[in-house]
């Protein structure tokens, strides 16, 4: 089965926006043996918009489009799409109703031109779409399906994996693939493919890629197999070679990230956990609070941007501030220990450093940052240079702070 | 004119790499009011690649592929253009020399496979490579033009600016196209939308288009002229238009985003801020200090994530949260004058709500939030029900909370 993928909207073709669809779809049909064979981007224009369409249905079995499903003039999926395949469209009363319920629910009223979003191309079945107003399509056309998707990722995403994924599988219906992803938060990406390279090589089924991420490196190993349980243990017979390889420095294989690992930590042992942060001024409480129940763990958080506000909320002398600086190791493990003791919590972070971009001296240049972490495993501080502008060394600096942490709490050495 | 750009190579299409050289062309081509209309990315298939070929030159005025022209079997792009022109391929002999003198250059053979690269579309110019041994090609073909260039990012764009972006210019006769971008925090696409699409529909020059970004709604103004001046002076025609029908929600034209925005006001006042978030958890402040400079204006942040943590930093009174709950509109007001007097600050902010998924009742569902502003414009709150899942939720909360400081600071009335 030959699939492609049409984006559509004339921002993704300006320097402005790009499209991240159509590469997240590639991977989830590669993973139900589905083949992209071409993607295309394409403006709000109808009569490029339909001949995508027809070039589309003319050489592949899947069509799958993004965007150009909301209630404005520019937005003309539905109907290109129609025309390509000769159908026309009508209003769905169902649909219509279940618009304007979505609008009442958020105490707003509907305007007349969200009505089109209620329109249905002509023997096909509507794909709801629980967080936004535009419902998809998919229709099918002799042997071929064609597949409307909203643009927003967010919305799209959960619709393709529980509504589009299970259409194609049912098609496909054969061997099985699947990947599953090693995550690793304190090499780099030529370290660790360095260390794991003369494992992996001798596997041809799993076979692995290695991609780096903000701020981690990730082992994607992808094992295909007549039954689940076969395709698991292929996996997991890498995997378990690879972890020895790494010493503790792989924090998930199910998908989740940094803080929900320390989290669960953070739940399992019962405590209770406070930060202080200057560089990364709320970020890392940001992170900490993105997972849902966090309030379980998560007592408070200090923005201490300035140093009154280190002085005041976590009781630093301003004498250590004036003798070391507010950047400097000293600062760093007092931030932690202030936080956890002005919060009453069992474990306390301190973050200081130089964002940038400006701020930076030779002594302590910008990407500077300490780390430290108070009421486990002792007190730890480390010092880092991160590489990058503001917002990478902003990140990577909460990422090597929640790796402090999660070694902190599973009692591994510190780095 | 209108253009396409077709990306040739099956490696694009897998999650490993990614074509740049799309979006490279694209910004070139805006620079000379050529206005790309598709861009499509297509597999080493012989029959796919000359559909693609035809497609495109059935709608567009210029066609240009990158990739594929290298020695290899899957180097099919000469082809299948050739094809899709309806003319034949000859080999060049001046062409064949020069490749020869390449390879007799840096000390290597000629492999035989290599000679195909001097084959060269009946009619057509060759473009010259200096950095690679794949010669490029451009086709005059009735009104359009169809420019073959090689992949590798190094080679092509040298090739496009000396040789193509010449004749593109003397095609265009030198039009300029520009686009502003309007930005929108409180309304919903719709609503702008029913708003200023009867202005904008009476302009052609510039085009508007309408689209939605996390929290916020963007105009794109796109306009052509002869000369710079010209095209500021239409775009400011309609943009003027709609800052009217809008009445101060056009939080920026510039490319700013509203932490920013706020950061400017803030400075050029001389005012200091402080914020106290429980449902953001720190997002709100991680926002406003990802702006370089912020320390100028942000003094501190609270993560009040627990009652009591709202007690003893914000000195918020227990009976209110006890009567009223922590999500309540007295409790977000306490935060803010909390965090403003806390501070010491001349301004606060109050962010209270749930984010979710857990924790809604009928009462209170999960998106309600209460936002406070204290210290400019005496007290203002806010209660706001925001869709999506937890992280479009706490999203949303901070851009309504920034948009509430600009209507502040500037005196807009409140929503």
């Amino acid at each position: 089965m030959r699939a492609e993928i049409l984006a559509v909207g004339s921002e993704l073709l300006t320097p402005l926006r790009s499209d991240t669809n159509a590469l997240w779809i590639t991977e989830r049909l590669i993973e139900v043996g589905v083949e992209v064979g071409a993607r295309t981007t394409v403006a709000d224009d109808p009569s490029l918009l339909e001949s995508a369409f027809r070039t589309a249905l003319s050489r592949s079995d899947v069509v799958i489009s993004t965007g150009g499903l909301g209630p404005t003039e520019d937005d003309l999926t539905r109907e290109a799409a129609a025309a390509a395949l000769g159908r026309s469209l009508r209003r769905d009363p169902v649909v219509m109703e279940a618009l304007k319920a979505r609008f009442a629910r958020y105490l707003r009223q509907m305007a007349p031109n969200n009505e089109k979003q209620a329109d249905v191309i002509e023997g096909a079945s509507v794909l709801v779409n629980p967080r936004g107003s535009a419902p998809g399509l998919s229709v099918e056309d002799g042997d071929r399906i064609v597949v409307l998707l909203p643009g927003p990722p967010s919305e799209m995403k959960p619709m393709f994996e529980e509504q589009v994924l299970p259409l194609l599988r049912a098609r496909t219906g054969g061997a099985l693939l699947k990947t599953r992803v090693l995550k690793i938060a304190s090499m780099s990406e030529s370290d660790v493919d360095h260390t794991v390279a003369p494992l992996y090589q001798t596997f041809t089924n799993p076979r692995t890629t290695i991609l780096s991420a903000p701020g981690q490196v990730e082992l994607h190993l992808t094992a295909s197999g007549a039954s689940l349980a076969a395709v698991e243990e292929r996996i997991e017979s890498l995997a378990s070679g690879i972890r020895g390889l790494l010493a503790g420095r792989v924090f998930s294989e199910d998908g989740q990230e940094l803080p929900a690992v320390v989290g669960a930590l953070l739940r399992d042992r019962r405590l209770s956990l406070a930060a202080a942060e200057s560089c990364t001024g709320g970020l890392l409480a940001a992170r900490l609070t993105s997972v849902p129940g966090s309030s379980a763990y998560f007592e408070r958080g200090f923005v201490t941007y300035s140093n009154r506000a280190k002085v005041e909320l976590l009781g630093i002398a301003p004498e250590l501030i004036e003798a070391q600086g507010a950047v400097s190791e000293v600062v760093a493990a007092a931030m932690a220990s202030g936080a956890r003791h002005a919060a009453g919590a069992d474990v306390g972070i301190g973050i200081t450093g130089i964002a940038g971009p400006e701020g930076g001296t030779d002594d302590k240049p910008v990407g500077l940052v300490f780390l430290a972490l108070d009421g486990v495993a002792g007190t730890r501080v480390r010092r880092a240079v991160f590489p990058g502008d503001r917002e990478r060394i902003r990140h990577q600096a909460t990422q090597a702070a929640l790796e402090m942490l999660r070694r902190g709490l599973l009692g591994i050495a510190p780095l």
